[in-house]
């Protein structure tokens, strides 16, 4: 975990508005979930690997006391992601919620890894979801609105990666694999950028999937990592009846209306080697990368089943998410915009010496215009001091005398005194 | 721990927004850390009765199954305040940051309090701190910065009150108490409000304070409670010589700059009865009371000692810290000031049958103009989805035909089609 530095919040701060403003303007709402979660809910959400990277807190006073062994010493957790309580809040407040409930949700996460370069063990995701809407329109909004907003952070050249769960299950049985433990071959399948095509093998057969599947499955990446495959092949693995067509249809259907839908700004193209490390996944995966990395920048999917666990009826549910912390590194890459143009006033005065009633008049008077005052005691190197100040975006200064007068220090800049 | 609902974060956002921009007209900048910190970090930082709540988070993989007993299961801890954080903070980065530092921070703390009526385990803090100003200068601006952003949320009627720990030491030194055990006598005679006379006595009997000393003290409070003392007489228990005139300058300073800063808007009282629970004061301490309520809706002080402790040299600092629960509370309970004058347009359609083309088009034209737009699949109670849309602050809605084409719904609210 780090700290942050003055510039890089304003940063973060500002593009967290930029995405908020997109974001309303496509009716989507904030929501807030508390960053602790009970250890039985976020042990039981198929969040994959991340359910091994949890931060678990310890049982207080008796409870701890109490404790039957060290599997029972924590009874919370630090939230992973923002997908799982989601998922808790709307099964706890959906009577209250506007259906369908288009939420946003910005915060920290937490999870336990090994501490790596551009990998921090608390960090911010920004996500959106909409529950309770089964059509792909709801792909098409979030595809469309987190598109948006990364363009407007100035990130040119999107690509939206789309597949399908339900394909990647078919394709999956086809090769052999048990349909049961598919999410294994998903989580392993999901490494292939990290661990290289050895590692999976390797990691797929320690979990005792059979060797013929594993070497069919792996040909058929191949095959497909060369050719440009189109929609209607692999998509044929999920059969021709009713439910296969489904599937195709809303795939199709997904990827007419974005184009429908956007100005031609991003591309968006189906992608059958996608797969998303969660368990969760029930339908459409998406993620998007930008020209700069080849590591996404968001991704998300629908997961129609995980509500249904809490609340004991399924709700259609699918979400985005910003991979903020990457977002906020490139924008930090880049050439720093010029700071907005606020009037920077600093008033400087000697401590004690000076009587402040005109400077406290006049910093209230320019504040109460919007400009930004700083008081500052004068400090033994002025001339360190000052060149400080203007380094920070202090253009006007004044310095106030032991009687009370005050004199511009530039006055060419500040364009003679506000008073 | 709660969730928060869409009408409570949109509160929540709008006052973090108010607070902000004051904040930043008076010079200061927003800083973060972790909410994570190391367990040894909170439990040594003079915390008063927040050490004893401290969420503990359970040791990762071969460290926890190497830990010697219950009392080292434990690593990591979250922040029970800002305070601490931002001392080590300073100390880990003072080089980088500007000096003196005037730090926002605005986050969650937890602390594992018993759940009860208006207290939350995990509650937003609202700080600022100037780090390296010895001067009451510090005292001042944050006093003026502090009171300003709480008008500004519209909460007149305010009452600061300030008090110095030099003389309550001395006061307690005088009534017979040891110096070093001072912080257990202030840590009870902070809960003077929640636990009565009674319990502040039974507290510090069972910590074995002297029972002459317990009632010298509690006369003496009795007496201050009663009459309008000034600062003089409990001042002058810090002696003649010149720390105890630094002490009495000090603070008349404070008082006479602050009723120079302001505008007349608030109260500010010396009041010899004003604690503070943290055992890290040092110097001035103060404290926020609005009209509507008799607990305090913020407050701070002086805690030259802290980040010394961290650094291995001494840093003046100061700090004020606005509770926000309590004033978020107090926003909720006003009558809500009208939305503000967004345009909401909802684009209804049929889905499946609808060619979406022209509302997606309409959608993103309206959107470029800054208006917010809901696009929703009707639902088969269209009449409840219409009333739900308008009580929700969408007074146009367009709904869509099967043809593409499309008819507002409310022509005299509508002002026509934006096309």
């Amino acid at each position: 975990m780090r700290d942050l530095l003055p510039e890089e919040v304003e940063v973060r701060d500002g593009a967290i508005a930029t995405i908020l403003d997109v974001y309303r303007r496509h009716g989507f709402v904030r929501v807030e979930t508390p960053a602790v979660e009970s250890l039985g809910l976020l042990m039981r959400s198929e969040g994959g690997e991340n359910e091994k990277l949890i931060f678990k807190i310890l049982k207080r006073g008796e409870k701890l006391v109490a404790a039957a062994g060290s599997e029972d010493w924590a009874d919370l957790g630090l939230r992973f992601d923002l997908t799982v309580p989601l998922a808790r809040y709307y099964a706890h407040n959906h009577a209250k919620l506007p259906q369908p409930l288009k939420a946003i949700q910005i915060g920290p996460v937490w999870r336990a890894e090994r501490p790596q370069h551009g990998r921090f063990r608390q960090f911010t995701q920004c996500d959106i979801d909409i529950l309770g809407l089964a059509s792909p329109v709801a792909e098409m909004e979030l595809i469309l609105a987190t598109t948006e907003a990364l363009l407007a952070l100035g990130l040119e050249d999107l690509t939206v990666r789309l597949n399908d769960r339900r394909i990647l299950t078919a394709l999956a049985r086809q090769c052999g694999f048990e349909e049961a433990r598919c999410d294994s071959v998903f989580i392993a399948l999901d490494k292939l950028d990290k661990i290289g095509t050895t590692g999976v093998i390797a990691e797929l057969e320690e979990a005792g999937h059979p060797s013929r599947a594993i070497a069919l499955l792996m040909g058929l990446l191949d095959e497909v990592t060369g050719a440009a495959w189109r929609l209607e092949r692999p998509a044929d693995a999920v059969g021709d009846d009713a439910e296969g067509e489904a599937v195709r249809r809303s795939l199709r259907r997904i990827i007419e209306m974005v184009e429908q839908g956007s100005d031609g700004r991003f591309r968006l193209r189906y992608d059958p080697t996608l797969v998303r490390g969660m368990g969760y996944y029930t339908g459409p995966i998406f993620e998007i990368q930008h020209k700069e990395g080849r590591a996404s920048i968001a991704g998300g999917g629908r997961y129609d089943r995980m509500i249904g666990r809490l609340l004991g009826r399924d709700v259609p549910a699918t979400g985005f998410s910003i991979g903020f912390e990457r977002v906020v590194g490139l924008l930090l890459g880049r050439p720093r915009a010029p700071r907005a143009a606020e009037d920077r006033v600093a008033l400087v005065f000697e401590d004690e010496a000076t009587p402040l009633a005109r400077a406290l008049a006049m910093a209230r008077e320019l504040r109460s215009r919007g400009s930004i005052v700083l008081l500052e005691v004068r400090s033994k190197k002025a001339g360190k001091q000052l060149a400080d100040l203007e380094a920070r975006g202090y253009r006007r200064i004044a310095v106030f005398e032991a009687d009370g007068s005050h004199r511009w220090r530039e006055p060419r800049l500040a364009g003679g005194s506000p008073a």
